[in-house]
């Protein structure tokens, strides 16, 4: 007998669960197309060589590897087992399941790049798959939600990108979020100013603490590698200042002879002049976040991220602007910008503020229960009525006894049973009962058609 | 530099085509909830333990395996590689892929047993994969769009998946289909009336071959068994008897004395029934079929497919009624009815007989061009109006040739492109063009609001 389980970090979806995800999803694709991105599916799979080494070394671990079909294994011998497991693995695995979005997206674009007309704007939403250790909150497989913008430098897009999100955002009905906003750039030359230039990578990682952890801790890890406390004031004062022009001015008058310091608060003054003639009020939840580093990654230009502060979700949003998204793949010149929907936080912060309507599941109607054979033939005579009005519903055969039938219309939050009986079959009518208020009345099928229209 | 192609068996989807997959896609969804169906997604990978044995001795060799993660290999030892392909692969490959929807619906309802409520109708449209050779026509990952009605023994529920069939395909518009029935039980009474009651699976499968072979070389096939030329005529006869009644009267003339005979045609009797009560239009494009196998399976009653008689597409839907759902799960007296929808070969014949509405692309309607920066302001205003109507607009940044920008704008199919230059500009005019039609002219805003509102 086999176990009926699901490996660990992987999940079923039906219900209202699902009901949940799928409302979500629809709103954030009627977004995406309003705002002129296209859809995009690319497999599961794809070479293992195309993913290998595109996501660090934990992320080369992380990859699920696909066992060759076949005889693959019949080849193996005693001498590949003492080769690094690395090169074992590129025996007997040649394909490996999508590990994020981007890099198909790459695969993609590179391959398909005389088809194409640019900017190429992608809408995708696939799972993606990770082996990473599960925990809460934490899963194998997972739905990712990306849009990018491939082949134009224009910072439009940048600004075009954080009024969408704060449409989608808005009509979530998410409460408090704001929208930051940073440059790659502008990093850089702070961690220039504050004598850090060669140790970029470090200054991002340890901003990226600066939420969790507070500032007297981001401060330690900084003055261990000699800042003095100058420069430390110099960014406390910056991280704690509030308004987008306060802040742009003391950012200018720090950086104004850093040649990528100029660059990114003149792009970055580009980015709020647009999103301020696009969409007004996406400014008011707009936060110029000068610490915001989101790991560093390979984001180029602006970065963004959309959280709930004192949230403990996290970001619900992320992204940035890049270059040579398809290098790897020997296409060069082809820069973008985009960003990712965490579908489970988005789907975590809804729940928490209680955002889903009611009656989210999309539910059969009416159920008709025709209490013996006899009573059969008139109850699928209904039935296809409704259906041809487009009304959900359908029948529960006859001879099982009631009190299942009314439990089974309850689990599945049917709204209106209709019993037909010995006695409703002589008369004619039918006996509708309301689920939600547990009332029951006699009535013919019109008034039933009725019922159903006007409280729909 | 890594080669930007894809594994053999897998495709990218994309603008038109996925827009056709999309279209079917929803149509079905619609009709599997209105007939009382309810979603279920589970995930892409399940213990290799659920999957394996459960699809035959070819099913196992299909089933794509993924390596486990971490250290799997480390372990490995040259004793190891002695024993038998099968005992290796379990050892360094605990997980698999999905290979179908039904054995996840099985471990799904075996696990879920006390939580669901019965009959427990399901629609699941999710990839699946196999390692199979690729082919013409035959992909490794490959979408399936199931329903079952698991947990009653009606036969209401298979005349409703057949009214549910005949809906869908006749909402696709797609001409001359038909409902094959047959019913597991006929054939087995059938193969015993002509004496190969012991080689049932042969008997089977040679009638699988009948459309393709020829009734001549099934008749050779049957012959090398040794059944007899009386006991062929009256085969022969069978399957060419048209007309429900006349085959029906013919079936029970013949099987009059074999108990299974009796049940099958007294179902099929029922079912034909229910079916004329709740959708009599799809009496008509109903065959009773007593060659229909369908390569024997795990049906135990009726059996069902759709078809385009001579297309080359063979079936585009296939189901039954099944025993032990959910036995291999150690639960007993689930039994289910249910079918799947075959989207590439739906996709084919739609494609086939030219059945896709035109410009099928959920695509932008409008394209905003300033020729200059100075005109984006303007131009940022009216895409902003333009997306508050809820029509999907979007903006070309300044700084490209016209052509370009025209070329863009035709290969996404974008009707209308509204350009601003600085003429425009002073006369707070707007020039349109009309992509279709190549025509272009002169115009306000509110003029553009109401042609896209008439137009549209």
């Amino acid at each position: 007998m086999t176990r009926a389980t699901l490996p660990q970090g992987f999940r079923d979806f039906s219900g209202k669960a699902l009901s949940e995800r799928r409302y979500i999803l629809t709103l954030l694709e009627r977004h995406f197309v309003a705002y002129g991105f296209v859809p995009l599916e690319t497999p599961a799979m794809e070479h293992l060589a195309t993913l290998m080494g595109k996501y660090g070394d934990e992320g080369d671990q992380l990859l699920f590897k696909v066992l060759n079909s076949g005889e693959a294994l019949r080849g193996l011998t005693a001498g590949n087992l003492e080769a690094p497991a690395s090169q074992l693995v590129k025996k007997i695995a040649k394909k490996g399941l999508r590990y994020d979005l981007t890099i198909p997206l790459a695969r993609y674009v590179a391959q398909n790049k005389h088809a194409l007309y640019f900017p190429f704007k992608r809408y995708q939403m696939q799972s993606v798959w990770r082996a990473d250790r599960p925990q809460r909150g934490r899963y194998r497989e997972f739905l990712q939600c990306d849009i990018d913008v491939v082949g134009s430098s224009s910072l439009f897009h940048e600004a075009n990108l954080l009024a969408l999100v704060h449409q989608v955002l808005t009509a979530l009905k998410i409460k408090g979020f704001q929208l930051h906003l940073n440059h790659r750039k502008l990093l850089h030359a702070l961690a220039d100013q504050i004598g850090l230039g060669a140790q970029e990578v470090f200054f991002c990682q340890t901003l990226d603490k600066l939420e969790k952890a507070g500032w007297e801790k981001v401060a330690t890890m900084l003055a261990s590698k000699g800042i003095g406390a100058d420069s430390l004031a110099v960014l406390q004062d910056l991280f704690a200042t509030q308004g987008q022009q306060v802040l742009l001015e003391k950012l200018q008058g720090l950086l104004a002879d850093h040649p990528l310091g100029i660059i990114a608060l003149d792009e970055l003054r580009k980015i709020l002049d647009y999103l301020h003639q696009l969409a007004p009020k996406a400014g008011n939840a707009l936060v110029l976040d000068p610490s915001l580093a989101r790991g560093m990654g390979y984001y180029t230009g602006a970065i963004f991220e959309a959280k709930v502060p004192h949230s403990s979700l996290g970001s619900i949003v992320g992204g940035g602007r890049y270059d040579g998204l398809t290098e790897i793949f020997g296409v060069e010149g082809i820069e973008g910008v985009g960003l990712s929907f965490g579908l489970d936080r988005l789907n975590d912060l809804m729940r928490e503020q209680n955002l889903f309507p009611e009656n989210i599941e999309n539910t059969t109607q009416v159920l008709f229960v025709p209490m013996a054979t006899e009573m059969e033939a008139i109850a699928i005579d209904y039935l296809g009525k409704l259906r041809q009005h487009g009304i959900a519903s359908e029948l529960y055969p006859a001879g099982t006894r009631m009190k299942r039938v009314f439990s089974f219309a309850n689990k599945k939050q049917i709204p209106w049973v209709v019993v037909i009986g010995s006695d409703e079959l002589t008369a004619g009518v039918i006996s509708l009962r309301n689920m939600v208020k547990g009332t029951q009345k006699s009535c013919n099928f019109a008034t039933l058609l009725k019922h159903l229209n006007t409280e729909a």
